[in-house]
């Protein structure tokens, strides 16, 4: 069976974005204002940053099209010519045209919980088409918000193969963006390159302090007085992706291991899903190991 | 004798930047990004907002220039003919062409010895050409620094000449910007309105929370949990200025009105300083009762 | 029928926690400590304040007590000739013994979720005995917590009648404090008096700024560059009441007044639960119009 | 000659502290606040803390002594029993008498600058009697400030030589504490135990993330979205020791390392600041690798 993909029948929900980046030379944001004009695009907002040591260009345009406008094909197929002369990583969406994510959880409900909240009231342009778990504890979550819930019993042997499972099913659900909803699994590097800058972890630590395990346990030992979560893309190096979004809460003396944790989950789930929203509104571009966020 | 203004010599330093703001209509990115390429520009840094309920066009935009480029007015000339089909407000300045400020203080040093010692390590694209005060106290600290210090006591009747004569030394000194730097004195309109948009004043709170005078004291009695301070434009209607820059700190039942005053007194210096470099980087443009600042 | 009243059965959660404030003099904590250890109790955490301006006396312990210690009333009964003694207002309370509160709701889900769901995970010390709302729209969310729901259609005529409704079913279930979660109409001065400083509301601004209704509208249309969230003991003056927590967020010329709705909602509920965490682990002490929040 | 030490006249400056730490028992408060009733104190203000982990008491007692109270002499062998008995770590102290720091810098002038400052009005109970640098360029602040200025040159052969001249310096000044206001030389494990909880240093990160040299080069290439900056005591072990103060700002993709810099240095000052004034009005007890703060 198909997946269904929801478009959002609003004419004015149909404006479009273009996230590229390439190599810096003059006239760029000439020629591609112009590409907009001609199309008869109205830049609604435009951000451009020019990475000055790499001298790399980054932009993100959105712009509401004429009444009855192209594509998205005929679009991208008007667009290829000037991106190939830029040798641009690109690409172009419609505001209203919803990404398909499936969120990978274990046994905490706070970070899936916000997500589906959040996602019932509008706040993120996602379809979440799946969740996917190793424990079987989140099930009922799952129901309430009417999406499906698959279980694989991992267990070290067999963990190549439920990965296999994983990824037909995510294939045959036409998924885009992963979102590891505190997963307490490593993906292996086969499936990290599968979904390159497509896979959204929350560590919870202040990125690169308190890496690996029991970052709360190390946040209190070592006695830090403001602790944090850290959202990033997965890459195979565990928590060394590229920083998409990072807050903190401060702590003090009085707080035990136990408040650590209490505190540090209202930043995990503030963190993932603005990493999430920033990520399905096409803000974000990768340069190298880090992020530019056009927020 | 003429005042002596400051250009720094380096040549990366003669960025261009344009600050404009018109009536919103297709292809205005476009125009103005050709017109850049055209005289041989490359485009650093570009922020675009439009304003989605009063339809108005705002952009900053930095670039490089050739390497033997036009002048000033030779810029403004050419570019003129373009502002004015849109109908547009405007200003081109070169990023190593300081901006001319006074600062107005009266017996609080903290906010002038932030602003001097920004100044003396580069933060500031600013030249303090004089610093007036209706206080003598802070004549010692003017000296450390080198600015000249005008010293005019102020008494009820004679007020609007005092003022003439601060107009004249203003003009003589070719004053762009005038820096309210916890300066205990009223303003009249007619001075206000010949620095429109150039005179930027420090709150101390969270406007429009505790407008007029003691805030401190009425934050206090009221017994908020969190205090702060606001820069703003001013206008003619006290503390109803379009606002720069706020920022807040945490207090508690155990601070007293002496330890609000002490925290805030961190607020003010550091909200000023920043609504300073904003304006001195040339990144705020007014939107009716508001700005837009691009940082 | 009797309602149920949850006693935690662990031992180590049946720690004691007095709450007092009296008329400053000396001895008072040494007075207080004496009795505690002529009880057996070995004191954990104790906060104590003198507003120096009033000369009021502010304390919060909490100790273990002895491991056949006495009951809650033989507590008070002991305790009660010091309490005469120093004139004060106190409590007693134990910290296994949860606080009945009724939560009151109209139609936003947020701050009513985020209670629940907290309460579900153990992060308040509250029996969440029922919900009250003028709309039949979070039922369905009542009913996935198992909850009881009540819904009271609201017309102008009868609100007399409905409130004392309310109040049957309030003292019915024992109900000790109401959180307004969002609720959108006002109570009655003698509803109010009823429970002084027992109705915890959440006001989606940065009081005082922005009093009454429609405070994102008000911060869109000044321009702020921060917005805040407020929560407070409701008082028979709208708005006015003793500030529990506050917190705020940053916003921009970007941030339409949607975006500002979007992003007060996350101030609303954490600031609430912060709020509803004090107030049930008996932390707060009301001093005239302020509070003292021992944290 | 024999340091002055500034012992302020005014009575209710005398104000008397004690700063204790001992194993955990029952009636500790009560006992001590005995001592302090028989005395004739009444207590202002108490912070008291068990670490749950460890079982060890910390507290801080302010209160206002009878009129003709004991001298410091007295009070503290009238209270010296009691500490035995408790084998506690202690100290008592009034606060009108200032702690004599001395502050070590090389070249950067804005934490320097900042403890001058906050000083010259009143901010800290402290007496700045000299400053020791590595280099001369700052002998021209010390000088507004009044401040005996020593200016020692070091290199790799005689820094033993030099550290023996300075502990000498400090020794004749009666030099309680020592602040390293972005002092960039590394101290002999001699010096730092002889000063052990007494040197106050300020290191650009948000620790431990980025331990060591250039930290915000290393917040640059990683893309943090947040920097810090942590004020800890100084042990012999570099970055490690126990944390007393930390705060963090935001960053972004348009933040060059020249930016991380300066609002770093804004973190910096403010850090150390807080830090010094935690200490000044003694504040911090050290647990462990870890500090109890009573702010």
């Amino acid at each position: 069976m198909k997946p269904k993909r929801t478009v959002m029948p609003d004419k004015s929900l149909r404006n479009v974005i273009l996230l590229l980046s390439c190599p810096d030379r003059a006239g760029l944001v000439y020629r591609i204002s112009n590409f907009i004009y001609q199309c008869g695009g109205n830049i609604l907002d435009l951000d451009e940053h020019v990475d000055p040591v790499e001298k790399i260009f980054f932009v993100r345009i959105l712009w509401s099209p004429e009444s009855d406008s192209m594509s998205l094909s005929e679009l991208e197929d008007a667009f290829r010519p000037l991106a190939e002369e830029f040798d641009a990583e690109w690409k172009i969406r419609f505001t209203g045209l919803k990404t398909r994510i499936a969120v990978f959880v274990s046994r905490y409900d706070h970070c899936l919980l916000e997500i589906l909240w959040r996602n019932s009231i509008g706040e993120f342009a996602v379809d979440i088409a799946l969740i996917i778990s190793n424990h079987a504890d989140l099930a009922p979550l799952a129901a309430q918000y009417g999406i499906p819930f698959h279980f694989f019993s991992l267990s070290g042997d067999i963990k190549e193969a439920i990965e296999r499972q994983e990824v037909a099913l995510l294939e045959e659900n036409e998924i885009d963006t992963i979102v590891l909803a505190r997963y307490m699994q490593i993906l292996s590097p086969r499936f990290v390159d599968r979904y390159q800058n497509r896979i959204i972890n929350i560590h919870h630590s202040f990125l690169p302090a308190f890496v690996g395990s029991s970052p709360y346990r190390q946040a209190y030992e070592r006695g830090v007085k403001i602790i944090g979560a850290t959202s990033h893309y997965v890459t195979e190096q565990l928590d060394q992706g590229p920083i998409i979004a990072q807050d903190i809460i401060r702590v003090s003396h009085k707080d035990t291991l136990d408040d650590l944790v209490r505190k540090g989950r209202d930043l995990e789930r503030l963190v993932l899903a603005q990493a999430l929203r920033y990520h399905a509104e096409h803000r974000i571009l990768v340069n190298g190991k880090k992020t530019v966020v056009f927020d």
